[in-house]
């Protein structure tokens, strides 16, 4: 471990709702598994109210006003669903939290049984992928710190909670137990960056090596602020 | 469409059998997941027979003796489950077929169901992703082709298939219409380069877009081959 003075996590937890990206979960799962073919631990996907498969599709109709339209035209045809393995009532004490995005962000930043469980959540480290750290700005816990989050939904999820630092260009920002990612694929770049600094650069380098994945090490790297630049506000 | 005498693909599938690897499949449904909020397209997820939830863990008591212990003290412990949409005899029609690896395919590369599905496959296209193109070779389809896997089975998958033409060196390999690529991440590069070629470069650039993903573009460039030398056949 780098750092002796905490308890090595063993109980991870992924919090699945309608309409989750699917890579933004299944990338850092992936790489879970692999750290838990060396590692003694636990992962739980962790569904808002019941065991029922949750879906990577939103139902529109689910929708507020504000995004129905933007969710409409943009979501994805195509649909996956996933198990989960726990309810937010059953899920096990968790040391480590990931939280993903997806088009259904918006109703569960807005579900008050999320953001109890997000809030009162004791995990040492509280991971977020994509507009997921919109579920976890809603909490008010990121308020004075330094966050990230996609480009596609910056302005929605920054103006949602302008108390937070928000960083434009990052792949990923750490402060304290929060680590907060970029869109999508850069759920693989931030996990593997706190399985680095987690458990140390051996089992660091192993894990993505497992998957054959090279990973981003510098979380200032951010080519795509200029792909998407018409989503960003102007900052000059 | 960069080639003009074929009819854009519509339909894809990805076959999941139980020990699929969870990236291998996901990662190409997050740019399947983008490219149908563009072109008109489905996406199946194929069970061998049954509609219950599909395992990333194969069972250990199902494997032969020559994959048993391998298998026990590698694969990981943590496991997922996501939901086919069809079994291999409902499956519709594909035009591409996209074939997962992981700790189950000893078992699914032996299994005649599968082979016979994969074999009368009319697809105009076969991706394979990680030790899953060790369930394309034993086909026979990919005899006297160019093929690649991933490392950690390289020498499993090669010895099953002395016919193939195999490449230890590359991310992935498109010969005909078979594209095979390196291990589990691999398994995203080869799907974007399959929608660079088959949809333009507009297309092409947009959907890992989406994703904030910078895809490798040379189907060379394999650091990987240093990383995992001890289990590739020594080649001087």
């Amino acid at each position: 471990m780098t750092n002796s003075t905490t308890t090595p996590p063993q109980s991870f937890g992924v919090l699945l709702f309608p309409g989750f990206a699917l890579l933004d979960a299944c990338g850092p799962l992936e790489l879970l598994n692999g750290l838990s073919s060396v590692v003694p631990m636990t992962v739980s996907l962790i569904a808002v109210e019941s065991l029922e498969p949750v879906a990577t599709m939103v139902p529109i109709e689910t929708l507020s006003d504000e995004f129905r339209k933007r969710v409409e035209t943009q979501q994805p045809l195509a649909v996956q669903r996933l198990c989960p393995t726990h309810t937010l009532d059953t899920c096990p004490p968790l040391d480590v939290l990931l939280i993903p995005g997806g088009f259904g962000v918006p109703n569960a930043a807005s579900d008050e049984r999320v953001l109890k469980f997000v809030t009162e959540s004791k995990a040492q480290a509280i991971i977020t992928v994509c507009n997921g750290t919109g579920i976890l700005a809603a909490t008010g816990l990121l308020d004075g710190k330094k966050a990230t989050t996609n480009k596609w939904w910056f302005k929605e999820v920054t103006s949602g909670r302008p108390q937070v630092n928000w960083v434009q260009k990052a792949r990923w920002v750490h402060e304290g137990r929060y680590w907060t990612s970029s869109g999508i694929s850069a759920g693989m770049d931030v996990v593997a960056a706190y399985i680095r600094e987690t458990f140390g650069e051996q089992i660091g380098e192993l894990i993505p090596d497992i998957l054959e994945y090279t990973p981003e090490l510098n979380p200032d790297n951010d080519p795509f602020v200029d792909s998407w630049k018409k989503y960003l506000p102007q900052t000059e």
